[in-house]
This record gives C-alpha cells, structure tokens and sequence, in this order.
C-alpha cells in the first residue's frame, strides 16, 4: 500500500473504526506481516492522543508450529505474565484495533481438539477482555491488511504481485475507501442505522428464513432483542464501528427456540481451518445433527466446545447485493464474506443486542434468551433466493428479505 | 531470502549459534520485518527439540513514536508483566536468538536522556536475564537479517532492490554461510580458539595502542583475564557461538588504569543514533574529555547513564584485513562494524573474561578489575596502520599488531 493510501486507511481506523480519545491506552493486535498498516496506525493513534500504545504482533506459521511440535499439557499451560498483561490492559481506559491479514487455512490439519482446548484454557486469562468487547465497554474494530497467501487462495488465477494487488484493492473498495472515506462512513452509518430503526419498530417475534438450497429454519428472537447496524455506543456515549467493512444489522436470537435446517453458502474459516458446505439442524435452539462434506472434525469441534456451541447467539442480515456481495469475491474472512451475505454466529450473544443487557447479570441476559459460550463463531447463510418473513406477537407476517435482498 | 538459504541459516543459528538443546524454551527477540527469518528459526528450534518458544517482536517505528509522543513518566512506567515476562524466561533453561534488523539512525532525534531514563526503568527488570547472557549461563547469539532502510544506508549508490540484495550477500558472506555453513564455523571456531590460547600464554599486563589518526591509549587488563574468541561455554558445558559474524579475540580491560587518548574509526549506532568522528581521554581509567563531530549528545547520554559508562570492559582484537573489513562495507551496525575493526566496549564487563568470572560476586570482580554498568557499548578504534604492543608482567614487550594487523 502506498503511504498516502496507508495514512488515510489508518485515519479511518482510528477516528471512525475506534474513534480513539484523549488519553487513553491503544492496543493493536496484528499480524507481523502488516507492519506498514500498524505503525500508520501507531502513529494516527498518537495523532488522536493515545496516552501509549501496546502492540500484540501474532505470526500464524509460529502458532502452526507450536501445534505442530507442542504437546497439550505445554500449549495449555498459559505463562501467569500473558493474563497480568490482559489485566494491565483492562484496568485502564483502552481501545483496541484488530489487524485481519491471515491465510485463512494457515492451520490446516491441526488437530482442531488441541485447538479448543488452548481457546478453553485461555478462557479465564481473557474473560475481562472479552466481556468487554461483548459489551461495547471499550471501542474496538476490525479490519485488514492484505497478504500475499491470502491473496493467492482469493485470485488463485492471478500471479502473485496482480492477486497482492486485487486483494488490496478489494480491501479498499468494501471498506468504502474511495474519496473522502470519513464522509462515506457517516452516510452509511445512517444508513445502517435507519434500517436497524425499521426493524427494531416491527417488534417482530421471529424469522422464517428459506432458500432453493433447502434451508428452511425459523429462528425466535430474544425478548427486548435490538437490531443494530454500523456504530455501536460505548457506557461513555463513544460511538465506534466495530467492523470495517460492515453491511450487517444484527439481532440476538432466543437461545432456546431455533428450529429447523440451515445450509451454508460460503467456506467458514475457523480457527485457520476451512469449514465448507455444512449444515445443521437445530430442534428447541440446539443443534441436533450436522454435517460438512470438507473438514467435518473442525465443525465437530466447534459444536463440542461448549453446550453454548451448539446454539446461535446472533442472526444479522445482510443483502446479497451489498457492494462486497457484488464484487463476486470469496475473501476466505469472515469479516469480509459475512458482510456479503445473511449470517448466524454459533456461542455468545452480544448483550448489547437487548435493552440494558450490558448492565445484566449472566442470569438476567439468559432470562431473555441470551446464549452464553467461549464461542462466537459466524457461518454465512444468505443465498441469492433467500426468503426471510417476519412474524409479529399479534401473528402478522411482514417480508424482510425477497430474492436475497431487503423487500 | 530464498527458502533453501533461510532454512540453512537457520540452521546455522540453531545448531551453532544457539546450540539448541532438547527441552529448553527458544526465545526469539525479531524485528517484525524479519518474520521469514524467524519462522525458519522457529522451525529449526522445534527439530531440534524446543519444548516452547517465545518469540518477542519488536518494530522501530513504533518505538520511535512512543519516544516522540509518551512524555518520560510514562515511557518509564514498565507494566509490571514485563518484569513476570522475564521471570517466566529465566525460571527456566532457555536459549536467546536475536534477531538484528534496524535501520541504524531509526532514532535519530530522539531526546537520549528520554533513552537512558528508559534503559535505567528497565534495568531491575532484565537485570537477571542480562546478567545471564553476560555470565553465559545460557546460550545465546545475534544474526542479522536485511531490511530496506539499513540497505539503503549501507548502499546509497544502489536502488532499493540491489541495495537489499547486497546487503543480503554480504550478511551472508560475513556469516560464512557458503558451502557448508557448519564446517566453516568449526574451522573459523578452532582458528579463533587457537588466538585466544597464544594470547593467554602470554600472561600480559598491559597494552599500547597507537596510530596515525592520533591514538595513544594504555591499556591495562584485568587479574587473571583470559582471551575469548569464537564459542563461548555455558556452566553445563554447551559451547556455543554469541555472534554470527564474529571475528574478535576479546577480554576484560581492568577499569581503574586505563590512560590516553583514543579516536573512533567508525561511525556508532548507540540506541537507534549515530555518533560518528569521536575522541575520548581517559586518566585512571575513567573518561575525562570527550567529543564528536555529529551527535555529541548522544555520546554525552551514553557517557552520563553512570559512573561505568565512563570506563570500559571489554578490549577486542580484530584484524583489518578481517573478512568484514576486507568487503569494504561500512555497515553502521555494531554486529558487523565491531568484527571489521579493533573495538573497546564503554560499560559493564562480561565476568567471563576472568577466572570463575561466572562465579563471583560483583565485589569479587571488582577487585579483579572489572567496570559495572548498565552498558555495554562497542565501539571501533582499529585503523589501517593500528600497532598494538603487549607488556607483559616481566617488562617485556610483544608485538600483538602491526598495521593493523596481528603481528
């Protein structure tokens, strides 16, 4: 990327993805291979007046390797120092930037156990961390940087300088790049949340959701549930945009009442294993059969990391023609290919998805539906004839979605 | 770097200049743009048997941001897992690889007393793992890996791309990474070994350096100092390799007698800072004159950080016809410069360079003649027409150099 492109990405990063404030502590989470991103970053977060700045660098070949070579007792063993760093970082004042730039198979053939089994030990070391993000407590985003097996595995047609490049440009052009992105941004936050607004005044109790490939599920939604799209608003007021890109609004499905049989319409990256072609069917919001014609063992590790794995904890809807979806690329990302298409997320809800549900107790979100998991795994269901009718509490029906698309 | 050359650096990193053992903790300390490099090292670590590793990333342009922006009290405050970090690294037997890739003026006008608040807040906490690598308690080594801004210095003649290839060649040159990397080294070890005994024979006192450029400078060695050149020897008995480049003969200068004057023969990178065209007057050991025609207040940060930055501990003899100084390079980094050119070390002693060294009490070495600090600054004073002579116990004299080279 060029340091006038990188600049200004990194501007949208922090003023709208984070909107960074005055003194508080940056965190930056990437990949090594995005260096030139972060210290753009870096350096508009100081720009923004961040009191200091902490970068968490990850590189997925070490991690492959520690899988490769490390027994389950070693990698289980979290050293004291790594949760004492989440605790100095939860103790202040933080907002934090994730950098998505990874091969989205780069843990192939790992064994998916040994996986779930670091995530659960991680599980204490980081819950502060992530009940924060949950909860909209501090501002975080994502987005991302291109790298180079990334790109081979989206433009496998492509040399590897043109599918660096397309990959780039693709990154720039959904992440509405083009112009005065800031200004883009706000139109499209208004747009989000004017149509997050219509669906929150339907009051609608639950989604019937069909298309040609055989889905046909119907999934309740929580009691108070709130849809959102675009900014979310931290306990300050601080408005953020947790996803850059983002197309989505979301809602929090009642964990309890999802019923009926949901087909994937795109490859779920988990863990750095690619999931493809699955489905699931679900009787009173749990999973009572599945199955994936590729990497069947990942999806069945996902399902059994917890009960919560089993249920849904978010329905959010999203155009098949939205600018990503048009592009008619399949990024392998989740943050990209669940922008381009109506998804559902396996584990936790976001409390933020009903009213106050930050201030409840576990209890409290779960009295409303709230799924509770170590888990919050997307996995896209839109397809291009996607059907979804909204059915109110007084039993009148409202279409939601015709052809894939908002009616 | 193609693959077949990373895999066989690494290698030689691993295998000679760490000497990995099974079961030990790997710890990488990288610049981010060295990732293809530490991937092979990881890989090579895990063959050889690491039960974990660590790998501590590092990038200069963040670093130069925080300098810039973070006011000294809170760039001093360290978190406290920094300190848990260290100790969870020492409380085990491990091996250190660091990785060298810095654009040598990175810092370039940063304030240095803003450096050395930092470098004394950080002193407590890394006392213990510092005091290993300077006791050779554990294995430990530098190499170095290309990146474009430190290319661009070494070869400003040259455009980005040939300026990276000839930096790449030259590391590896210097390395002795053509046909078999091992053997060269065993070979290169033996003839450095061989140096260290004939200097050690010689039971000197003291020695006179001279030359053209106006250095006139006595220097008295330490009770019971003993030469090292090539593998150093861990207390469990692992040779292995500190420098990759190395080609110095080096002990411990006794740091309450040294007199004269002494001129650099090469610019210093001290802290991300070049310090270049400099002299130092010592009187019974201590500085008590300086100056330098660029960055003189760099020199005078080092000189003040205590009251051992201003004597030295450390004394290497290095051909000027080394493999280093017969390319011609001038490499502005300490790694390669200090191994084309006699060198002197303002600070802290390594307690290796005395009988039971790695035994003793600070007091202990002190008597013995070894300088205390919280650094340990190479810097180079060997020119073309260095003549060194040896005095030893008995009056009699040695030559050691002549025109720079041994005798």
């Amino acid at each position: 990327m060029k340091e006038t492109v990188l600049k200004k990405y990194a501007k949208l990063i922090i003023k709208m993805g984070v909107n960074l404030k005055k003194g508080q502590l940056l965190v930056v989470n990437a990949p090594v291979e995005s260096y030139p991103l972060v210290d753009a970053v870096v350096e508009q977060g100081y720009l923004a007046g961040a009191k200091t700045v902490l970068v968490l660098w990850s590189d997925i070949r070490v991690t492959r390797q520690s899988y490769l070579n490390e027994s389950e007792e070693i990698l289980t063993s979290i050293p004291e120092y790594v949760k004492q760093r989440y605790d100095y970082i939860t103790e202040q004042s933080y907002a934090v930037v994730n950098i998505s730039s990874s091969n989205p198979s780069a843990l192939n053939g790992i064994d998916p156990n040994k996986q779930t089994a670091v995530m659960k030990a991680l599980q204490p070391i980081i819950a502060k961390y992530r009940d924060n993000a949950m909860k909209s407590v501090n501002q975080w985003t994502i987005a991302a940087y291109p790298n180079q097996e990334w790109a081979n595995k989206v433009f496998p047609n492509l040399n590897n300088k043109q599918a660096y490049k397309a990959l780039q440009d693709a990154i720039l052009m959904t992440s509405r790049m083009s112009g005065n992105p800031l200004a883009n941004w706000k139109e499209h936050n208004n747009n989000l949340l004017k149509r997050s607004q219509w669906l929150n005044d339907l009051g609608l109790q639950y989604l019937h959701i069909t298309s040609s490939n055989g889905t046909d599920l119907k999934v309740y939604l929580a009691d108070t549930h709130i849809w959102i799209g675009g900014q979310e608003k931290t306990p300050k007021g601080v408005l953020f945009n947790p996803n850059i890109p983002t197309e989505e609004c979301f809602t929090m499905p009642h964990s309890l009442k999802t019923s009926g049989i949901v087909y994937s319409t795109k490859p779920l990256s988990y863990q750095g294993q690619l999931i493809e072609d699955f489905s699931l069917t679900f009787k009173e919001g749990v999973v009572v059969k599945y199955q994936a014609r590729v990497n069947e063992a990942s999806l069945k590790a996902l399902l059994d990391s917890d009960e919560g794995s089993k249920r849904i904890g978010e329905i959010a809807l999203v155009p098949y023609h939205s600018p990503i979806s048009e592009s008619k690329i399949l990024f392998y990302q989740t943050l990209f290919d669940e922008n381009a298409s109506c998804h559902l997320a396996l584990g936790r809800a976001y409390p933020t998805n009903v009213v106050n549900g930050e201030k409840l107790s576990q209890d409290g979100l779960s009295k409303l539906g709230a799924n509770a998991s170590i888990n919050h795994v997307d996995f896209m269901i839109g397809a291009s004839d996607t059907k979804i009718v909204g059915y109110k509490k007084d039993g009148s029906q409202v279409n939601i979605f015709i052809n894939g698309d908002w009616a």
